[in-house]
This record gives C-alpha cells, sequence and structure tokens, in this order.
C-alpha cells in the first residue's frame, strides 16, 4: 500500500518544528509497497533483456526546450519548471522518451542504430492528482530505435505481452490501433491538415473519460463542462463527425476480419492501402510470435494522448479489473528523434506505468504482501554485552540468513521483542539469556507455527502454554542448521 | 563510462530544431554505465536485506521548510528549488535521510522503532560541478531508528565493510571518529556554544581540502583563498588552535591504543568520559562483528560536513585509490527525527555514494565493462519474411537466451550485421538465408571465437577464412542446445 498522498493542511507549527507531510501527488513508499517495487522491476529486467534491449539512464532535469513541446499541449501545461545554478530555464522529464531521443541525437557514435534501450525511473507531472494518478510516478520504457519495420512494434506488443505473463496476470488484452489509419481516415473525412487532425484524435483519446456523447459535441459545436465552462469544439459537421464514429465502432471476430471491416472507411490512396498493409503484416508478425487474437485486439476506437506517434500505437488493459486503465502503453514515434538531429531515426516502443500495474497486481494478489525480508530476529536480555548478541547476528548472516538484532527501547522484554517480530511480519526469534549462553545453548522459536497453534485458543494458561508450540532449543554449533530446517521445510 | 556532464555551450539552433545537450553537472548513463549501477543495486539489497533492513521509498520532491536547515548552511545554499502547481516553495531533496526522519515523524504505526531501513535513489545539490561531482548522484543509504545503543553504529560499519566484500574490493579502510568526544574536545578548548562548536567543525572538515595551514588559518584570523576573496577566521587564540591540532593528530596502533593517547585532550567530565566508553564499546562491538583493526580504523581527524550527526561518525576510503575520495559515509543523528516530532528517537546510518564508488569498481576492474546482455543477434536476409526471424528468436527467448532480431537500415548486408553484434558485444549470431531455412537449417556463429582466430592475420584471404572459425551448422531442432552448448563452454 502506498501512504496516502493527499494530506490535509499543515496545523500551525512551533517555530522549530517541521510538520511532517507528503507534497501532494506525491507517495511514500513503506515497506511492502517498495519491496512489491522492487520485485516488480527484478521482474522487468531479465524480460527487456530477452529481448535484446540494454539498459540506460537520463537525468530527472532538462533543459526547459529539451521537453516543451516535445509531448503536446497539455505536456508542456504539466511541466514542474525551475531553474539552473546557472539560471537556464529547466525541467523535470514527463516521460522517458523524449530524453531518449535526446540521447540518440546526442551519441550518435555511442548509440548507433539499430539500438534497443530499456529504461526506468521517476516522471513528474503537475497535474490534477487523483486515484491513481500521482506527480510523480514510474514509468518503465522499452524502445527499438532504427526500424521503421512494423515487425519491430510487433515485438514490442509480445514484450509487453512476456511481461504481464511473467507477472502471472491472467486475461491481459492489448488493444493496438493505427494512427497511419487513424490520419487517411480523417483525410478521407476531409480533414488533411496535421493540425486538425492532432485536434480531432486529441477529443478522441478523452472517449473514455467523457463519452460518446461528450465527444460527439467536441468534435462539433462544442459542450459545457460539469463544472459550467464552456469547451470549444471543432466545428466539424454532422457528417464528418459520423463517418469518424462509424470507423470507431466497428467491431469484428479477429484482427484481420476487422481490417476488412475498416477498409470502407478508408480513402482508396496510397497512404490508405499502406496503412491498411502495414497493419495486416503486423498481424501476421504477432501471430510469429505466438500472440493470437485473444492476446492483442486491433481496436479502431484507440487513441493515445501524446502528439509524437505516427505509427501503430498500443494500450495493454486488464478487462477483469477495468479500474486500472491503461497499465502499459505506447507506440511508433518516427518523427521524434528529428526533433534533435537532421537525422531522421525511426523508433518504437511502449512504456509500463508502474504505481497502476503494482496496484492492480495487489488487488489480484488479494492478501497481504510482504513486509520484510528478515527471517530472524535475535532478542537480547538485560546484561548480556551486546557483543554477544552480534557475534550470533553474524554467524546466521554469514550463513545466509536475514538476521536483525533487536535494538529498541533498552526496557523492551521478551513480549515486547516478540511483539516487534510479529509485528514486521519476521517469521523466527532466538532467545538466548545468560543461563542458555553459558551452556552453549540458544532457543530457536518459530512464531508462524507458535501463533497458528494459538489460534482460536480463549483460556489464558492453554494460550501461553501453545505460544511454545514451535519452540526449540538446541546446541549453538546446530543453530545454523535448525534455522535452515525450518525454511526449508516451509 | 558516464557520458560527460560538461556540454560545450548550445551552438546556434534552427527555429524547429532543439540541441540535444546534457544539463551541466548531470551525466548520461549510456548501456556499459547503467549495466554496472545496476549490477551494483542488485548486490547492495540483498547485503541490506541480510542485515535486517527493509526497503522505503520517498518522492524527489519536498516541503521546502522540511529540507531547509535539516542539512546546514551548505545544503540550504544547494537546494533546487521550485513551486507547487499550488504555489507552495518546494525543493528536490539533497540527500536521503532527512526524508527518512520525516517519514518516521509521519508514520509512527506502520515505521515503529526499533525500524530499519534502506533507500536508494537520485539526490540533487546546486553545487559546483567538477570531477566526481555531479548535480544529481545516487545514494544508497541504510538507517537503523529507535536506539541509541552503540551497538547500531557497529553494525552500520559491519554492514559498509560487508558492501565492500561482497563487491570484491580489497584493502577497503573505514575512518571513524565520534562528534561526543570531538564536543568534549572542543569544551575543553574553551568552545561550550554548540554553534561556535559546529563552525570548528565545520573548519575542520575542510582540512583534506585547503590543508592544515590554511585550516589554522580559518580557525583564527582567517585567509585570503585562491581568487583573492577574504574568508573570514573563527577568531581563536592560538593555543585553543593547538590543542584541536593536537588531537587531530594523535595517532597509535590499533584503536585502544589511539583511545588510550586521546584521553588526556579530553576533559575529565562525565561527557568526557561517556565519549571515550562509548568509542571502547564500538570497539568491542566491532571486534564480534569481525572487524579488526586494519578495517576499521579511529581517526580523530575526521569531520563530516553535514551538521545533523551527534555521536559516531564514518567515512569509507580507498587507501590505493584515494583519488575518489570517500565512497560511503554516514553517523549517529540522534536530534534529527525531532525537528518533525516532540517524540525523540535516536537513529544512525551510513550512505553510499554510488557513483564515486562505480568510478572506483570500473578503475580496479581495469577492463571494459560489458555493454550488453543479449547473447544471441538472428541476422535477417531480404525476401525472408521478417515473420520467419521473429519465430527464430521466439524459440531461442522461450528457452532463456537473450535475443535480438536485427531490424535496421533496409540496405544492411550480413557484414553489416556482424558489424552490428561486435560493435555491441553481442557474442552469437544467426544466419540464416531463404536456402538455409527451407533445408531446416540454420548457421550458428561465434563472434568471439572468429575474433580470436582472425587476430594477427594480415593477409586478406586467410583473414576471411579464419573468420569463419566458431561457425557451424545445424539443423533448426538443435539450434537452442548448439547456443546453450556455446554459453556453457566459456
Amino acid at each position: 500500500m502506498a501512504a496516502d498522498a493527499s494530506q490535509p493542511p499543515a496545523p500551525k507549527k512551533s517555530a522549530s518544528r517541521v510538520e511532517p507531510r507528503t507534497l501532494r501527488g506525491m507517495q511514500d513508499h513503506l515497506p511492502a509497497d517498495a519491496m512489491q517495487r522492487q520485485a516488480l522491476i527484478a521482474t522487468l529486467c531479465p524480460i527487456a533483456e530477452r529481448f535484446g534491449f540494454v539498459p540506460l539512464e537520463t537525468p530527472v532535469l532538462e533543459h526547459l526546450d529539451t521537453l516543451v513541446g516535445a509531448g503536446g499541449e497539455n505536456a508542456n501545461k504539466e511541466l514542474f519548471r525551475l531553474f539552473s545554478p546557472e539560471e537556464e530555464p529547466i525541467a523535470m522529464r514527463f516521460d522517458l522518451t523524449v530524453p531518449f531521443a535526446r540521447l540518440l541525437a546526442q551519441y550518435p557514435n555511442e548509440l548507433k542504430p539499430p539500438f534497443r534501450r530499456y529504461a526506468y525511473g521517476p516522471v513528474f507531472r503537475a497535474d490534477k492528482p487523483g486515484p491513481g494518478r500521482f506527480r510523480q510516478f514510474t514509468q518503465f520504457d522499452f524502445d527499438a530505435a532504427g526500424s521503421a519495420d512494423v515487425a519491430v512494434d510487433a515485438e514490442i506488443c509480445a514484450l509487453l505481452c512476456a511481461c504481464m505473463k511473467a507477472l502471472g496476470v491472467q486475461g491481459y488484452r492489448l488493444d493496438v490501433n493505427s494512427r497511419r489509419m487513424m490520419d487517411a481516415l480523417l483525410v478521407r473525412a476531409g480533414i488533411a491538415a496535421v493540425e486538425g487532425q492532432k485536434a480531432v484524435l486529441r477529443v478522441i483519446d478523452k472517449v473514455g473519460k467523457i463519452g460518446l456523447e461528450n465527444m460527439r459535441r467536441e468534435l462539433g459545436p462544442g459542450r459545457i463542462d460539469e463544472s459550467g465552462d464552456p469547451i470549444k469544439g471543432l466545428g466539424l459537421d454532422p457528417e464528418t463527425i459520423a463517418r469518424i464514429e462509424g470507423f470507431m465502432a466497428v467491431r469484428a471476430e479477429g484482427r484481420v476480419a476487422l481490417l476488412d471491416a475498416l477498409r470502407p472507411f478508408l480513402p482508396e490512396t496510397k497512404e490508405g492501402g499502406e496503412a491498411l498493409e502495414e497493419m495486416r503484416e503486423l498481424d501476421a508478425n504477432l501471430r510469429c510470435l505466438g500472440l493470437g487474437d485473444d492476446a492483442v485486439v486491433f481496436d479502431p476506437a484507440l487513441a493515445r494522448g501524446l502528439e509524437y506517434y505516427t505509427g501503430p500505437v498500443f494500450e495493454m488493459k486488464l478487462p477483469q479489473a477495468p479500474q486500472f486503465g491503461t497499465v502499459m502503453a505506447g507506440g511508433r514515434y518516427d518523427g521524434l528523434v528529428e526533433r534533435f538531429t537532421p537525422n531522421a531515426l525511426a523508433a518504437t516502443g511502449a512504456s509500463i506505468g508502474v504505481d497502476r500495474l503494482l496496484a492492480a497486481l495487489a488487488h489480484f494478489a488479494g492478501g497481504e504482501l510482504p513486509r520484510t525480508a528478515t527471517q530472524v530476529l535475535v532478542t537480547v536480555f538485560k546484561g548480556v554485552p551486546k557483543a554477544k548478541y552480534l557475534e550470533l547476528a553474524s554467524e546466521l548472516r554469514a550463513a545466509g540468513i536475514n538476521t536483525e538484532v533487536f535494538f529498541g527501547k533498552k526496557k523492551a522484554g521478551i513480549t515486547d521483542q516478540l511483539a516487534h517480530a510479529n509485528n514486521c511480519g519476521i517469521p523466527v526469534a532466538i532467545i538466548a539469556g545468560e543461563d542458555e549462553l553459558s551452556r552453549g545453548e540458544v532457543a530457536v522459536k518459530d512464531l508462524v507455527a507458535g501463533a497458528q497453534a494459538r489460534e482460536g485458543i480463549a483460556d489464558h494458561e492453554a494460550f501461553r502454554a501453545a505460544g511454545k508450540a514451535g519452540q526449540v532449543t538446541v546446541q549453538r554449533q546446530d543453530l545454523v542448521a535448525t534455522i535452515r530446517g525450518m525454511f526449508s521445510a516451509r
């Protein structure tokens, strides 16, 4: 669980004391949450490498001109802007794709195309925070530069599906559409100018949020939103809007059948034909990568918010848990690198919304997430030098056992210390007072077994006795073997 | 290798094109560098967990008041400041310790002491960049809260040494001093006020940079620095300065002998006695954790720049490679959590300077770092549908072999494709034209063996022939086994 990002306003504080609080729209990741995030990254990196991707890392801060305009109007508005010590305007990155395009242009010799990289890290958008919507969130990106071949898009789709498989997610669905088909549709509908096309795509992209009726109004005369503000319409005529809606509404059994059904909406031009042909090829490549009509679905209603896409676009959905929205998304962006260099470079890629995906995984897992990797708590007794317990811990750690020595309040007795272990989810405790240590013995307590034995017991004495379940006293030299036995028995 | 952070000023650019450039003081991490960083993190996390630490993550941005004043004057000056969308003053974190203190205060129920956490991530200082000095750098921190027992400091020292061992570093040395001893020394020298003590420590901390003579002047009448600017002195009298210098200069064989030699410099007060006693206990605990006089050295000249330290302070040095400076550092900071809550909470910890440590590791490794995890490049032929190659790649990936299909320039022939593999460091290539595929065959080429066979051959024909070394043609169904054999033979 991420700690709640929305904090109450800070109460009046004393002169020297600062109210501890998280910035609006930001998240603190407490142990269970942070462990789950680490496990996700550890799962995704090897899959990226399985597909031939290598890691890259770029700084959080970029020159403002690197970022402004690269992602469209919304991305511009949502930039966290500041100044460098040299008073240059700078900003925090809003995605990992624009910095990747910068790198491709900046290091033509080190990053010779074809080049495929993965990257992950925090990105920042000064957006309105909401459920699952944060101002700092983590992206995990895969991108392949150097080829306009739609087979690379197919590989990106396969990679996204491989990630879902590796995470044990059942019933995921990757929706795919084609910006080239959309453009051909809009040309046929009489919208030839690129800016006009972009405006239409921006409205279409909102259909999931605002609904079909509001989309229709925003494409046409405009509308008044919930807050009473007017939203200017694009002023398209009803026939054009109907044509767009008709295209978006096409459904069919399977990807090839869908392409056949879309053909009448596209112009009989070279561009129209090529757009369709590319999608047919994508379908064939997907099939060779083992992705059938159930895993990857062509969806003519799909638009993506970012404006740099030029070919296929993708969105990973979880039909059983639609509340988590899109957990992965991407597409081809052949023009983006040209922002930084005259040498055009085709590229395609996708981004995993790590925060949303983790929320969905936690939802599927249902139960509690692990809160610690610590396996053993060494309890301490008054009067015994701490050094004795450090020696014990060193021995266990050398044997590869994750071990904490209890260093808390001086007055903490054995009950408090075992409560600490239970509270943290540490499964085994070692109990060794002066007597045990002088006899060369230690007691090892299986806290999980103890808790299970106590379950449902109301009688006080019986409860105490049951707590001894799973506790054994062993010779000091048998300690490691005993603990290993406890863990291998699980 | 990190890409060079210092960029030439951007040349005049065309209206629509943005010059690709890295912000001053920032680093782009290209593949070899990024892979080395990942491997380091993957080594450190399990060691932290071995010592009972659990992960936490906090946002990059914090309320300004959370950060200002927490790290002292320098940290204040070096903050990257900006405003939230709500126009609140905010800043980028300059370390991971202050956010940890905030969390301890903010989540008293979730993070009940004793609590040990590790964390890693970028931190930001608007400092003057220089060699090994960046404005964004990565820290990896371990901190333990909830006990003032010096045994916990001993555990932090053991953890730092365990990290060095796991990284295969020979001859590291952890220098340790005690703020309490320093404070006692200063009291004895007549400097009783905390602010005065802090000022002296700030000067002492600079001795490595400015030298003994300049330190002496800054403690006394002041000096003129290299740029001709006056630096105000603290105005201590020569006798006091001599006493401080005398303390700093004490050397002895072993930790206990050093403490004995320091005793005459400390006052015969409760504070003086306790400070010494604590260091004796630290020594005994270190010994029980297997840390002798060679690994951990008590150094009375050690001060740490940050002002929140209150007990033992640590610095990890590499005596064989002093140019990399301090690669890990930390100390006890019992007062820091009180900044955020009236409930005092003792804490100690250390931070690894990931960038410096990586530079040192690369230096020790000498040779080239790996640039890819990709094991096989599937080359492609004109006229063969790409889908055939995707099928081959899918098969290899399903067998756990990291595979890239060549998707580059359309005109790239086999020579270009093999050059790509060599350039990236991919060790094996698969060559399958129309003929081979129709016969159910593929050629597998060991590029490392090929390059070795060619070494030193000047004759053109012989060079070509030698290139065939390590190339075998196998049945399609034997492909995975053949490649596995190649890798297991290494």
